[in-house]
């Protein structure tokens, strides 16, 4: 798809409405996961094992049962029987089956007329464990001795002579990486760690399903993704997808953590078991016992560069913990590790590998920022030791339009350069650095997505537009959409509506997940809304007596052109739709596909801590985030998007770490201990948009919402070195490891 | 369109599956008007005029206000207030200005915390009423001195002189009637009348309103077309339509009458004034008060026959009580009079007339009751005079293909003959009377109708397909677009799932009314089945390395045709479903149109009585209705369209109306005193479907609704003259009307 010549000269896109669902969201109206209630409703409550692993003897749920209000009680034996592969992990892990892989996971649930009620029911049911060791280090997990999580589960292509735990495993590069160490002034080769972190969404998950005798069933939940739970509760319970009607709710936050299923289908089975709508609320404790958070890593990195900054050959091992399922995202944190640069020779290992903890979900680039770390503190080693600038090594390895990357493929036209140019043209680049600060940098990459996307847009009587879309609305796409319709349609902004539709109302969807909802649904928004316009002028020229191909639609009105032009006055939207039922009928426009124009976002970002070097505690002073955005549809939430980004990385890099005991029970569930940043943690974070656009999309958008979280994590650590001279290569970097590592520098 | 070549050989049309909504519907699973909440709601309560016809001097809703819980009161201050024409009276009649104009007219709102709260809150509003004369039958309403209803609202075609309560006038015909008199052997000119009765439906109007402080709102409410409350409460509220998302609740019963709005905009509005959420639910008071019952009429017919039973000349005067404001379906009433018959000389004249009364609204075949049991109670007159039997000078006068239609148009294909056929076939038409029992016979017409029509149909990832339809499921229109669209596709019914969407999720769609929608929906369903198969071959064609035109769809599956016949094995829907994520994405298929081919449906209608002479109570004995389907796509659905026509039609005939008292107030305000028929009233009621295909229509259907509830008012009168030897011109025919008329016989 030609980049369209409108690229350079818009009306809408570009500027900053407010969000069409944003008084909703202030005022309280917008209705989130928890905020639905169905006649009869019954509550639900999950039972879960205190166990890190541990067969499953006896389930007797006789005296729960017999609980005056407790309507329904459900076990693994309520849920389909014959799933294989992933669709078995999936439901093991919404409901264990003969073991109990993880603190906190399912083993039965129960629905009753209140919540207390179904708490106390939960309490009644009698679950016989028999306890087995467990593991929850990916080091650990790896070694000949370690539990196993689960035989059988490992993937052909695991080298023959690992442990079962190690499911998957993935190699790749290019060039000779030994020969490209050779012609290094310096290698360095070392070992970094990161831990599990949670997204930290600020609404639990939360839904209302009711399923008929029929096997007919509608479900309301919290969700990115209303699609992708169809399809996964419909095989859990063993029903055709179009009978299960899913609607998105309101969303509060998903980060990706949202794009699988964990109590849907047990409210399912619950409603089905019930017949009667069954609700369930997960508590924070829920959310991080038995979620998805991020896996965590142990990689080992080798890098060599030249002494004037050209890096010769990389190479890195990257074991990810995925919990207690296979899909630790190894293919993304390998991608995107050396993706910035451009290396002759490199190479890639990367390995899956189980432990008793709940299987990892996606988070914000998922994988990426673990693999960003291990290669951009690398970088950073290496600069300190060449004594080079990081930012000019980085431009002088970067990755542009021709590069063959790291992971294969040749990049299209693509921004790193540019944000490079911005960051290093940036004040903050040169502002001075006060006692105990550090400045440190990183960039990072993002691959961006398009994935299956079907889009509705209908004009209405009075010419107003209403686009059905299947993304739900995490960072403000609605704004998004409407602004790239009225673009196109030529009306004002207040004058498009955009709906969040079930899955009832339209064709597949995937989630927004991937940085696709701008890119592939606004896409999808912009050729439905030109299908429209073709509708539009056929009605002009039908009335005018003249050929369709002699109307052109300009500034929301159909016009004569040609030998035409001027011969009629033109017609606005809103006088075609006010005719449009007895001119031939209602008038929409459609699409559906699966884009494959996504174009990869490239950041670099700035960070200026300062270290208490008498508490460890590190404060964010400063914070620059530069970004290609392709082109920014709405800048106000492109720049949220960056924010956002930073402050999770932030987080991630400083302070976030999910704490396991030696008994295999997780320490902190809730956010007192589970420590995520909060405003008074932040600086502003300073934004800077960069524009280079994506020939994938008409208008230019690359998407936005995960490259972001990439550089946060080894430019925090790069800054901490650059304060303190100690290089920390663990995360993350709390103040008892920073006050250890000064202490043992002193020491030294 | 050219009507399917599959028209003889159905797999899955024709035959008999549950309703896919039935389960949910017997198990109370299903969610109407009421059945929603949202947090915070509040409750509406209306506050009524107690006078058929005053000034509103004053609202003081200072002690309302007070009340603790009370949180938004309106009048109509709180509307548009620039409406003009039909607008203007959709808000007069929705909530009152400066007069109320009958007993029932809505005068202001409160919204509080709770019902009861609310109701008393509404007693404390105080209204000043200067009460003013007021006139509530059609015939008094059209005289000299009679009460002006409101100054200005006639129409420019009444013609002059008449009083100003006459606000709309037809008049057509063709031949020469006069002629047509001169040339019978016996010419009869007699006055009818019909009372006001209302559709009776068993839910009372619901809705759930919630408006954002950023003038975008939605509505959840019990309609048979949410499009048109959109349209309607945007206009009302003065908002864009696109701003204003309407969900259709699951629907107890319409007939027409849900096809305006009453109580829509009221929630709204006190939504947006309170800024929470507001529920009303209207008691079958303010349904019987205040909703819109069809009009009365006063009609004089003359009509002139040979001895042989040719129809010479006919004509009438139909006089339309319509309530306060002007619509009553002068039009359709004079349109379907005479339309069952080829009458070389016919003349029509309607006038449409305000009163006190609320304003008329749609009732199943609005208006063709009320000139069908004018005219076919005459010609039952005409054929008792002559001695000449009721089937066969039907037969002799009934119109066919090629008839100039008695309204105008030349008829294409249509079934009355084979409908009169049938009935005369029918073992009924011959069954032996017993004493004190007469037969009554008589046809009916309704035009049926197409409209504004959006459908998408989306193929799901199992090959199963979802059908999105915006016509309200009333009558098991699932059950018959779930049949169109696997019959289209070749899939089992049962992997069919119809979604009734909200406003915001798919294009304009006109209500289900005018018996639109298995025709219109239905064609719409089959169309997008079409399409979506057309992307389906592509797919197969693309994996076959084909062209797509050598592909055909066959049960279900896309196979190679012509030269490539036997070449690749079949794709399954399924198959082609589970890989069009990488094959191109979502396949979905859409339709939208105005479809004008639609066909009309006769209906012919035997029935037996029974009158108990001490009592003047009649019973219905024997019931017959045959009529002609086009084609029955679900045939169960489609005799419960027979019979619910029917029954509503003894109703009507026998007992329904709506009784004024002499203070302009309604008498009979509860079912315990309005007697609609139960289950005891009645006999089963035997059904023949009769099958002429629509050529408008890819599988013929014409439409049922309607046509069944036009003949039983006539056939009831001309069975209970049959069975008295007295003959009733005005309905309803009930005990005492009966006795008085026996006593007036044996006196006579």
């Amino acid at each position: 798809m030609a980049l369209d010549s409108k690229t350079t000269e818009f009306k809408y896109i570009g500027t900053r409405p407010n969000r069409p669902d944003g008084l909703d969201k202030v005022t309280g109206k917008a209705l989130y996961g928890a905020d639905t209630f169905a006649p009869g409703m019954l509550h639900g409550v999950i039972v879960r094992s205190p166990h890190a692993h541990a067969k499953i003897l006896k389930i007797d749920a006789s005296k729960a049962m017999a609980m005056k209000g407790v309507k329904a009680i459900v076990t693994r034996a309520d849920f389909a029987s014959d799933l294989e592969g992933d669709d078995w992990d999936l439901l093991e892990n919404v409901m264990a089956g003969d073991k109990a892989l993880y603190d906190g996971h399912a083993v039965a649930a129960v629905a009753a007329t209140s919540q207390l009620l179904a708490r106390d029911a939960a309490k009644l049911i009698d679950v016989t464990y028999e306890v087995l060791p467990h593991v929850t280090n990916v080091d650990e997990a790896m070694k000949p001795d370690a539990p196993v999580i689960r035989e059988g589960a490992a993937n052909y292509s695991v080298p023959e002579g690992m442990h079962p735990n190690v499911v998957r495993h993935t190699e790749f590069g290019h060039g000779d990486v030994e020969a490209g160490f050779a012609q290094a002034d310096l290698v360095l080769e070392k070992s970094y760690t990161t831990e599990a972190v949670h997204q930290g969404y600020i609404e639990p998950h939360a839904c209302l399903a009711q399923m008929g005798a029929d096997g007919r069933g509608e479900l309301w939940c919290c969700t990115q993704g209303h699609w992708f739970v169809r399809r996964m509760c419909a095989s859990l319970l063993g029903i055709e997808t179009a009978n299960l009607r899913v609607t998105a709710s309101e969303i509060g936050g998903g980060f990706g953590g949202k794009t699988t299923v964990f109590i849907d289908p047990v409210a399912l089975a619950l409603s089905r078991k019930a017949n009667r709508p069954v609700k369930i609320v997960m508590s924070r404790s829920d959310v991080l016992r038995a979620t998805g958070p991020t896996a965590s890593a142990s990689m080992d990195i080798k890098m060599g560069m030249t002494k004037d900054g050209r890096i010769t050959a990389a190479s890195g091992v990257f074991r990810l913990q995925g919990g207690a399922f296979p899909q630790a995202p190894i293919e993304t944190t390998t991608m995107c590790a050396f993706a910035c640069y451009d290396v002759a020779n490199v190479h890639h290992v990367g390995f899956d590998v189980m432990s008793n903890r709940p299987k990892q979900a996606a988070y914000r680039a998922p994988g990426a920022p673990m693999g960003a770390f291990a290669a951009e503190s690398m970088i950073d080693e290496l600069c300190r030791e060449l004594n080079l600038d990081p930012l000019d090594v980085r431009l002088k390895n970067a990755a542009k339009e021709g590069t063959k990357a790291s992971y294969g493929p040749t990049y299209p036209r693509i921004g790193l350069v540019e944000t490079l140019e911005a960051a290093k043209a940036h004040p903050h680049y040169q502002a001075p650095l006060k006692d105990n600060q550090g400045r440190g940098v990183a960039s990072g990459y993002w691959m961006n997505w398009g994935g299956e996307t079907s889009v509705s847009l209908a004009i209405s009587e009075d010419g107003t537009a209403q686009v059905s879309v299947g993304t739900p609305d995490i960072g403000g796409s609605r704004a998004s959409m409407a602004l790239m319709a009225a673009e196109t349609l030529g009306i004002p902004y207040e004058n498009v509506r955009v709906n969040v539709v079930d899955t009832g109302a339209l064709g597949v969807n995937e989630p927004t997940h991937g940085s696709r909802a701008t890119y592939a649904t606004g896409l999808a928004t912009i050729q439905a809304a030109r299908e429209a316009i073709t509708k539009l002028c056929k009605r002009a020229a039908d009335k005018w007596g003249i050929d369709a191909d002699a109307v052109v639609w300009e500034d929301g009105c159909a016009k004569p052109s040609g030998p035409n032009a001027g011969e009629f006055p033109p017609l606005s939207i809103g006088e075609i739709a006010a005719e449009m039922g007895s001119t031939g009928g209602p008038i929409s426009g459609h699409f559906e596909a699966t884009p494959n124009g996504h174009g990869g976002s490239f950041g670099t970002h700035i960070v200026d801590v300062e270290v208490d070097k008498e508490t460890g505690h590190t404060s964010v002073v400063r914070y620059t985030v530069v970004q290609d955005a392709g082109k920014a549809i709405h800048p106000a939430y492109v720049e949220g998007q960056f924010q956002g980004g930073a402050a999770q990385g932030i987080g991630w890099a400083l302070n976030e770490e999910y704490i396991y005991g030696s008994d295999g029970r997780l320490q902190n569930t809730v956010f007192l201990d589970y420590r995520i940043p909060v405003a008074s943690d932040l600086p502003m974070i300073d934004t800077v948009i960069v524009e280079v656009p994506n020939p994938g999309h008409p208008y230019g958008v690359r998407g936005v919402g995960e490259t972001g979280i990439t550089p946060p994590l080894p430019a925090l650590a790069n800054a901490v070195a650059a304060a303190t001279g100690v290089r920390l290569r663990g995360l993350p970097l709390s103040p008892p490891k920073i006050l250890a590592a000064l202490q043992s520098k002193s020491d030294g």
